[in-house]
């Protein structure tokens, strides 16, 4: 990564090694989750960018002192590459392709029952830089969507609902919800079985977002009560998830290794030297944490 | 479906049985695989309707005299199910879902390299009603997308290839192949192991046409070789797929028993029911067939 950034920032001394004591100022840190004392030891930090779109651990941790400016990582791939993912799960599921191997490997030729896309409701939760395009690609495909976030939003095609006093509304009914919210105080356990019940018969729940949001015993309940018929999971509370959680075998949870928006080196370089370049001549930078909200 | 057609035509009289000797004209017929001299036998009949898009049968059956012109079901329901199912196996293998769903059988944290959709050639065969729409969404998720059809066809944001002389490069360097094509005298047999040969290594390939497409055992053959990673296929030459068939326990292939365009009769019936007036008010029906051409 240090070598893209230095073609990308030519006119840029990239360093790799922490400065020592009496080394000249270093304006910039790039950080995933840096070890403790590592950024207040920078001398003449101005601007702290996070390799993460979520950056909760980052605000929890205490290491970026207050004054310092943090900036989240939503490259151009990171969403990308959560559309297709989530796209894939929705449409898997729609589609019953887990179900027709199942059958497959039965040596049993049944059609199942088939709906159009407009004979399902999915709402996403979430309708920022992640939410947005997997609502606009549901409503390309013609799904009944559904967007649910903090604060209004227009999105065309879909339904909005906005507030914690909307959450349940937005998902009442819904055959699929879609998780990309990010993790503050107000949206931890915010996916419960109140939310789950709201659902339709038989949904199904994607989570592209982070295992903090979902109560993950009443995530098992629905499925073992069969008010929903399958989850994908691509985040999970503690990662790597630890062997003994009953998540790895449960028949209806489809789970990945956190990859459903892999950061993209090149894509990634490109978008924080763009908002170093931004700081310097004094522009707003991309992206920038706002502390009150959390993200 | 008659009740649906008396609704869509209530100035028409809809019939379920055969006409006998005697009765008065009946000019519309809409028919799916019609047993022997079922047409032949119709008084005044003026235009026969199939119920699929695909009506090779129907001109191999002799069983519609060449005088009497014949529509294909092109609904609108038809080419957003065969939308769905194909955009859901593109993305289900490009992001290695089930790939991870054996990881998971096994207990493994593993992730996988991911690329994204603008890094993945894919060639759609067939510019149709069918192939179209599924060009616009790969397009849309940025997928390196090419178009091959008979005749020259302009789809914004893809490379289009037309005739025979220019399948193979169409399909060059291709990680996945979708096969939306009429079958025809000229399209039989056409998927062959200089097709695979011309793919990417560890290609994907993906039939939602028909099984006569496709030469089986240069599929196996490719699969065996690891000259692709796999195949989803929903047609085939015998179907239901006989029990004895290899294709079954085939590790590499996932099947499904005919059902990524499922006919959905609301809008079947409507699109019949238009095609009708247009014949009585003397304008020109759509999806007529071109014998000449064979679709």
């Amino acid at each position: 990564m240090a070598q893209l950034f230095r073609t990308e920032l030519p006119d840029f001394e990239v360093l790799t090694d922490q400065p020592q004591a009496g080394d000249a100022d270093v304006p910039f840190i790039v950080v995933g989750r840096p070890l403790p004392g590592v950024i207040r030891a920078v001398p003449g930090l101005k601007l702290v960018l996070s390799l993460n779109a979520g950056i909760e651990h980052l605000l929890a941790s205490g290491e970026v002192p207050e004054a310092l400016p943090i900036v989240r990582l939503v490259d151009e791939g990171l969403a990308l590459g959560m559309a297709e993912w989530v796209l894939a799960q929705t449409l898997a599921w729609h589609r019953n392709l887990f179900h027709y191997t199942e059958l497959q490997a039965k040596g049993e030729w049944t059609p199942l029952p088939e709906k159009l896309a407009n004979e399902r409701k999915v709402t996403v939760l979430g309708a920022g830089a992640l939410g947005r395009p997997v609502a606009d690609h549901l409503v390309r495909f013609g799904f009944d969507t559904r967007v649910w976030a903090r604060s209004r939003h227009d999105i065309a095609g879909a339904t909005t609902f906005a507030g914690a006093d909307q959450l349940i509304a937005s998902v009442r009914g819904s055959d699929i919800v879609i998780n990309l919210l990010p993790l503050t105080a107000q949206t931890a356990d915010i996916i419960d079985k109140a939310l789950f019940n709201a659902m339709a018969d038989g949904g199904f729940f994607i989570n592209g977002a982070r295992g903090g949001h979902v109560v993950d015993a009443d995530l098992i309940a629905a499925l073992d009560s069969r008010k929903l018929s399958g989850a994908a999971l691509d985040v999970f509370r503690v990662e790597p998830l630890p062997s003994e959680d009953p998540i790895w075998k449960h028949p209806k949870i489809r789970l990945s290794p956190h990859v459903a928006a892999p950061t993209h080196q090149h894509m990634a370089v490109k978008e924080m030297a763009a908002n170093i370049r931004r700081f310097e001549n004094g522009e707003p930078v991309l992206h920038a944490v706002d502390r009150s909200l959390g993200y």
